[in-house]
């Protein structure tokens, strides 16, 4: 898979006293995007495994880069992509924009990790590799 | 122990594009002084347990009243009180004034139960009920 | 307009260390729900007026009881009805299910205030008042 | 000035199901660090102007890499930096810690901006940009 597109309305609650969405909340959109591209792909969060062993993906590292202000009741599109894909790790690039204006570009990595008996950096499972398609970032 | 006090002061991300906090916030601060009660009293959050068996307190209810707003950048007080008591439940009252005069009031009500082997309501340890004095509300 | 019904599904961010939704999301889930009902009456927030003056609503009290927890994913159904009509004031009632289980019950009180010259409540507008359908609480 | 140090302790609402804290909530961590910085400094957000224009400062971009994971109940300890310092920009850095042990590693860069007749990026005041001392990265 490609990349994968959701979309969203900020929520009053995403905003603060600048009036605008505050920039903490884009990771929050970020993460879900990236949840729902991992459950399209057909390896949803929290429920992938490896030879019987439970998987977690803890992040490493998060960025975000703001280009305009986005604000309540605005219609966001978020792109996800696998901009980068290591033996053990993903990176995931996003893009937030509003009726095709950019708001906002992001990228998180992650590791896939056992998490039993003790959390383990593993690689990715072999059918998960093989279904990711790296994207020009 | 009859009441705790807490400090805390109002942060930029705890405000929405009104310019005040946001509502929901208010019951971010009265759990954190909840818990901070909780320890004053020497049975902290996710430490408790009673006969070997941890203990959990899962929220049944909790509410607000706001009578005038917070922003950025003010000192509120939180003052936490147990203003009913019952054989497996604490309802704790809440009062956030901002140099003494009254933003908000609020009431939440937690149930003892045992996590294991289900999650299941018990008597609220007697040494931590014989530490409580419950307030006039 | 008797009640609107809006899904959304529960976010990683949404949870707290317990693995369920974190109590105070609730309040957020259903300010949400609430806005979605104004603007479906044709009253969205933040666009309403009365002669000309701007109108907001501030809350006075919010509250929720807590039947059920939910977890990451679950997909909620919320529906908001007006349960209470005053002259200045509404309060919406709120059903928050889980395939038919009820999750949540709440009630937020909110007053029609004109924001200028200062905040003053004000009569809710005619038409906005005509179009609101009490629902039996 | 240096620098500026910060301490905070893990809320309960800070966590995820994952039992540790949301990777997002350490970008209102670093921001509420930024502000104190900012206070310390003599020059409060919010507060600020240039030749009596009040100013904003927009963020561009944030990051932060995730050392250790942070729970419930940590003392977490926040140095802010200043890192960059443009004509109109400055970068803070920030390092989290818990008893020493490096938790997590910020990066969040603002633009000075008048606010008035609208958005523009101005120079940063020359009265500020003397009072900082940019630390080595």
């Amino acid at each position: 898979m490609r990349e994968h597109t959701e979309r969203r309305r900020v929520e009053w609650a995403d905003t603060d006293m600048a009036g605008i969405v505050h920039f903490a909340r884009f990771f929050v959109f970020m993460e879900t995007a990236e949840h729902r591209f991992r459950e399209a792909l057909g390896f949803p969060i929290g429920q992938d495994s490896t030879n019987g062993a439970s998987l977690g993906w803890p992040r490493v590292s998060a960025a975000c880069d703001y280009r305009r202000p986005a604000r309540f009741g605005d219609e966001l599109e978020i792109v996800t992509r696998v901009v980068e894909q290591g033996t053990t790790s993903l990176t995931f690039g996003f893009t937030v924009t509003r009726e095709g204006a950019l708001v906002a570009e992001g990228r998180m990595t992650s590791v896939c990790c056992r998490l039993e008996p003790h959390l383990q950096p593993v690689p990715i499972p072999e059918r998960m590799a093989a279904a990711i398609e790296v994207a020009a970032d």
